[in-house]
């Protein structure tokens, strides 16, 4: 069992050494028979070590077929160099190797100019595939669909459903569900190899099939409510049919899996206001442009309560700014956390069940205890700090209640106003509900401030 | 087709007014055969809709193989009361329909009392199953596989394979992968129905099966380890194992996509401060204390501001002030995006690929590249707004420099460190590090408005 332990939790310090000794001393074959053990997965993260003269080495001695499948697994801003140091032909070869959906993924990357050239170089059928699933946008359930789908007729017989997969489908990568359509392609049901193999082979694929009408997207609805259904009826894979109900290709668990992690990365970048940059990218200069952005949305805010501020110069005095970073500190973290409900409620489907007023009549309920318990704590704070001033107190008290309990139904209402006009919540939990809510509770503080005192 | 499209977006609203009517006229037979072919997840959807009295009763209709998978889909809170109100005896017909990791997640739910009595009336093989399931940690590998792993010896012939499949395996939901043991119950591979299908009936199992040394995963592991795993080598399950490479049970697709959201969800809740608080809980107690303890961090916080200010409350003006809140939302937001950075890296596997000082070095330029032109920009309002002071305006910039290359800086090496030392580190992206920066930023403003001034 070592073995196996070792597998999960490989070595990729040693195994970079060690390829980097067979790589200077050009021992290509040694390094083949070292490499064909190593899982794709691993092979990539060996190469992200390596420099890209190593890489580009590496990956013209890898047969094509595995090559393509290490490519894959490479972060993007790696596999975008690979890609321009590879031939024309080599990239070719690995689309050729992929199945549809990693192939267009794989060519989608290129330039315009590569692309062609490398298509040119690709067989007409794997190329029309490819060529067509790069109509899809990359969002869209189309974007990560593949059009190898093992289909049978439900007129056939159990015997014949076999042979097709035999014939057919023996070389696509795992068959684990098998659709089901009539003469004209529309999806009527699926069958398993499980249940093809239990079943008398004189039956039709008709008898045997799951009746249930199968859980179906469109190629253009996004690809988080393709995650959605999965995950909400439990499917392995999701077949895609056009408007007709007929199927076109199939979205894998694997897709999947990156679907729910990339929805929830997005809602993470939105949160922290990173934009795309990615965790693994180097360019300084791309996160620079990334980030930098969303950085302007707070400096903007901080100017702009800096200007409210001025507005009250002659009323306030020093003591009465002590306070000013307490309240900005709750107004920003009341915010986030209600605005962060709101897009995990979305994203898990839970939302869809309560209505805006329960969510907001429970948040309005939670706020005001906030505001109470924490004006409550930041006024005993201030009369302490302030000698005993109890009207600053007062004033410290009352503005905390009012800037949680707006900075609360504004956490709420901004994410389900954008998610109501079509647009991702999550853009409402980072920097723009951050800076609305500094801004404001700097104003409400001052003007609680003036009015009071 | 519509009535396909018309599954996958199931009118919640609609059913859920028709089984009331049904419900209040006692119409339990018409009700059932209304829900015969409504999908498990939309009952459950309809339930959260319904009262509590409406809820038991149409669980107490509905057939234990059907409700149980109802149960499962509702809301932790919806189910919460559910179990309490259905008895003993419902519960025990629920828990001995369910796979042996659902029952053991349902069971896992009752109170110490009510599990007790449960379990006397579940059959004995299904509740030393349970009962063995339960002794696993929740949030490990053992705490979400199921114990019925499909089986066959590698010295079986393929007849002799389909057999047990007919014989022991029909039972089960769905058998996508099967896996070969050796006499001594050591996983040495895995079979695909598929294969199966297509091989010789005279073959052995160990000539057909996969042989790649299959991943396995411990049941003592994290399960954000098995979805890594299963997401890396692109499984769709994963077979877990123990210290002598024992089969001992299965994690499954489903599970995995669980675990990828419940891990970013909570990475999110780290970053909004919200805790366990969940989007669709209503109790707002509970709410209370979720997420006060987050919000008494920035307000913790906050007072050290006011403490920090006013030890330099005689040194500075309230023109100085203005500027307060921008040097803090920049400190804040750039230690957010950093560490935010450094999660999202240890959570894609992608952080691993680079070393500490690689990212520390690019987080170095990229705050130097920020905390310029953020210096500048804000030097420049700070010089119109004071109505031409050159003085403070240099302060501003020189301080917006120090305290984003700080905030970059510790935004980073926090996370890290806490990786480090096996602690989430998505618990420094939320309010720690806001308010740490945000204490750091007034200090260093403030000593350079001294030092300069």
């Amino acid at each position: 069992m070592t073995d196996k332990v070792e597998t999960a939790k490989f070595d990729v310090d040693a195994a970079v050494e060690h390829l980097r000794t067979l790589i200077a001393t050009d021992s290509f074959t040694e390094l083949l028979s070292e490499l064909a053990n190593v899982r794709p997965a691993d092979i990539a993260a060996i190469m992200e070590r390596l420099d890209r003269v190593e890489q580009t080495l590496v990956l013209d001695a890898l047969e094509p077929e595995i090559g393509s499948d290490v490519v894959l697994e490479l972060e993007e801003s790696t596999r975008k160099n690979v890609l321009e140091d590879l031939s024309d032909t080599r990239i070719a070869q690995m689309a050729d190797e992929l199945e549809s959906d990693d192939a267009a993924d794989l060519v989608g990357e290129l330039d315009d100019d590569t692309r062609a050239r490398v298509l040119e170089q690709v067989p007409q059928e794997s190329r029309d595939e490819v060529e067509r699933l790069l109509t899809y946008d990359d969002d869209s359930a189309g974007g990560i669909m593949k059009l190898e789908a093992a289909w049978v007729r439900q007129s056939h017989s159990v015997a014949k459903a076999v042979e097709m997969v035999r014939e057919h489908y023996r070389e696509m990568d795992e068959i684990h569900e098998i659709f089901v359509v009539d003469r004209n392609h529309v999806l009527r049901g699926v069958v398993t190899p499980t249940e093809l193999l239990l079943a008398d082979p004189a039956q039709t694929v008709a008898d045997i099939m799951d009746s249930e009408s199968p859980v179906t997207i469109h190629p253009e609805e996004d690809q988080a409510e393709a995650a959605r259904l999965a995950r909400r009826y439990d499917r392995l894979s999701l077949p895609v049919v056009d408007d007709l109900g007929r199927l076109l290709g199939i979205i894998t668990h694997d897709d999947i899996f990156d679907v729910i992690e990339e929805e929830e990365q997005e809602d993470i970048s939105y949160m922290a206001g990173t934009g795309e940059d990615a965790p693994a990218e180097r360019s300084v200069f791309k996160a620079f442009f990334e980030r930098g952005p969303w950085l302007l949305v707070g400096l903007v805010g901080g100017v702009l309560g800096a200007l409210v501020m001025s507005g009250f110069e002659h009323a306030i005095k020093i003591e009465h700014a002590l306070f000013l970073p307490a309240i900005m500190a709750m107004a920003g973290s009341v915010a986030i956390q209600a605005s962060s409900l709101v897009v995990r409620g979305v994203a898990t489907d839970s939302f869809a069940l309560q209505g805006l007023g329960k969510t907001l009549f429970r948040e309005l309920r939670v706020s005001i205890l906030f505001g109470l318990g924490l004006g409550a704590l930041l006024g005993i704070c201030a009369y302490g700090l302030s000698g005993g001033d109890g009207e600053l107190s007062a004033c410290v008290s009352v503005a905390m209640v009012i800037v949680v309990v707006n900075a609360a139904l504004l956490g709420t209402l901004i994410p389900v106003l954008l998610h109501r006009l079509g647009k991702d919540p999550a853009v409402a939990t980072g920097p723009f509900i951050t800076t609305l809510n500094d801004v404001l509770g700097i104003l409400t503080y001052l003007l609680v401030l003036t009015i009071l005192l």
